[in-house]
């Protein structure tokens, strides 16, 4: 079998420690590209630049591979990636290895996880890896593992049509990981703290912050999972249809 | 029962049509407050600004409401108006009415229905509202009397945990529209086409352009009902576990 051709793509930007992990492990499985923001992108969620001009630089971080930046955002990258750079379509795209948490509500805001969810849009297999670590020296040593074998079996077994994966490292050394467990996104939400200052000028400005709160802590989540010292994966889908609920607003009375 | 406090927010700016016609409709049902970007936000999908200071004005466009603009993406007018101006927590947030679609694959790129599922985020009832016409002297004059049923249904049943409601507009004059129709989101994808160009300085450059390809045709899908001439509703949930996929998983074999 030919070796397969890998996309990466992150969200903290081309020089992010993460991302250079990440390349390194790909490089054992397959051909790899890179596409990845000349800036950080943290929670750009799935955003797209519609109203600016995108650009593309070739650059030489890595000499065995062929690596390119842009101006846009995650999402940007892999439609920029495979409609003007890969010579053909990917076999996989990877994302990450993102510096923070993407697990629970995370997911919607994350530019790695963007960037996933676009290849399983595009109808290719798809991961976005992440480390509940924010700093920029935040150690990666116990991912290459574990990201080997998860991408190894999404090679050979594919993904359903439509779902791509979410995977979340604790910040632990690897012989203290108890293993790999698939869950589902556990039920939390951000709680909001705006900064509020004035600038010189006696004007008002805020800075977002926030902190999450996680609203369960059933087994079978993905935040549980994380602090019990698991390697979560979270299959996730692109139909945000809720089926359950078709039925119910099915009974509603419109008055038109 | 007291009136109910509504938030309306969009994606097209403060100054778009769209967001007047809302606004105009929601002034029937509730106490209505506006927070909306202060320039066109399409496409930021559910982006949140974290390395920019963000900044609120006071504005009165319409003297009967509490109207202000901000320098954030449509998540942010959410979190901002939750956090720093409504006086308590809004009985609904209603987004739109955006310019252009938001159905299928669309509602994942779309600020429309980002700010609507943050509100769902948040545990409060929540709509995004969107006309199939993207220019800027669209004619919403058919939407009205169906916003105002839609919504006033949502206020009274209110909507299941972590589900708003992702409601599109055909493009026909009201007495033509054939109905409410509860749908689940059709498979497309966007093609990609990107505009090359060489700028003064002989640098490429790029835009994205491209164009929804519908993969399926079912009648149960929002695709279908539009074309058919019905105003659709998606269900629209915040979990995006693929809950079918996690036994699939559980069969691969991990060596770590």
């Amino acid at each position: 079998m030919e070796k397969p051709v890998i996309l990466v793509v992150n969200d903290d930007g081309i020089a992010a420690p993460g991302i250079r992990c990440l390349i390194n492990t790909m490089k054992q499985l397959g051909e790899v590209y890179v596409m990845a923001p000349d800036k950080p992108q943290s929670g750009m969620g799935h955003a797209i630049t519609i109203n600016e001009p995108l650009r593309i630089t070739k650059i030489s971080i890595d000499k065995e591979i062929v690596e390119y930046k842009c101006n846009g955002t995650p999402v940007d990258c892999v439609k920029l990636a495979m409609h003007k750079v890969l010579p053909h379509r990917p076999d996989l795209i990877v994302s990450g290895i993102n510096h923070g948490s993407n697990s629970t509500i995370s997911v919607i805001y994350s530019g790695t996880m963007a960037a996933a969810i676009e290849g399983a849009i595009e109808g290719i297999p798809a991961i976005g890896f992440s480390l509940l670590d924010y700093s920029l020296d935040a150690d990666f040593s116990a991912c290459p593992d574990f990201i080997k074998t998860i991408t190894e079996n999404v090679i050979k077994n594919g993904l359903p049509d439509g779902v791509c994966l979410n995977v979340n490292f604790p910040v632990l050394p690897k012989e203290q990981i108890k293993g790999i467990k698939v869950c589902r996104q556990a039920k939390a939400v951000w709680i909001e703290e705006f900064d509020e200052r004035l600038d010189p000028h006696n004007q008002n400005y805020y800075w977002l912050t926030g902190y999450l709160k996680n609203n369960e802590n059933a087994e079978d989540t993905d935040e549980w999972a994380l602090e019990n010292g698991f390697v979560t994966i979270v299959p996730t889908q692109i139909d945000l249809t809720s089926y359950n609920t078709i039925h119910l607003i099915n009974n509603w009375k419109f008055d038109v």
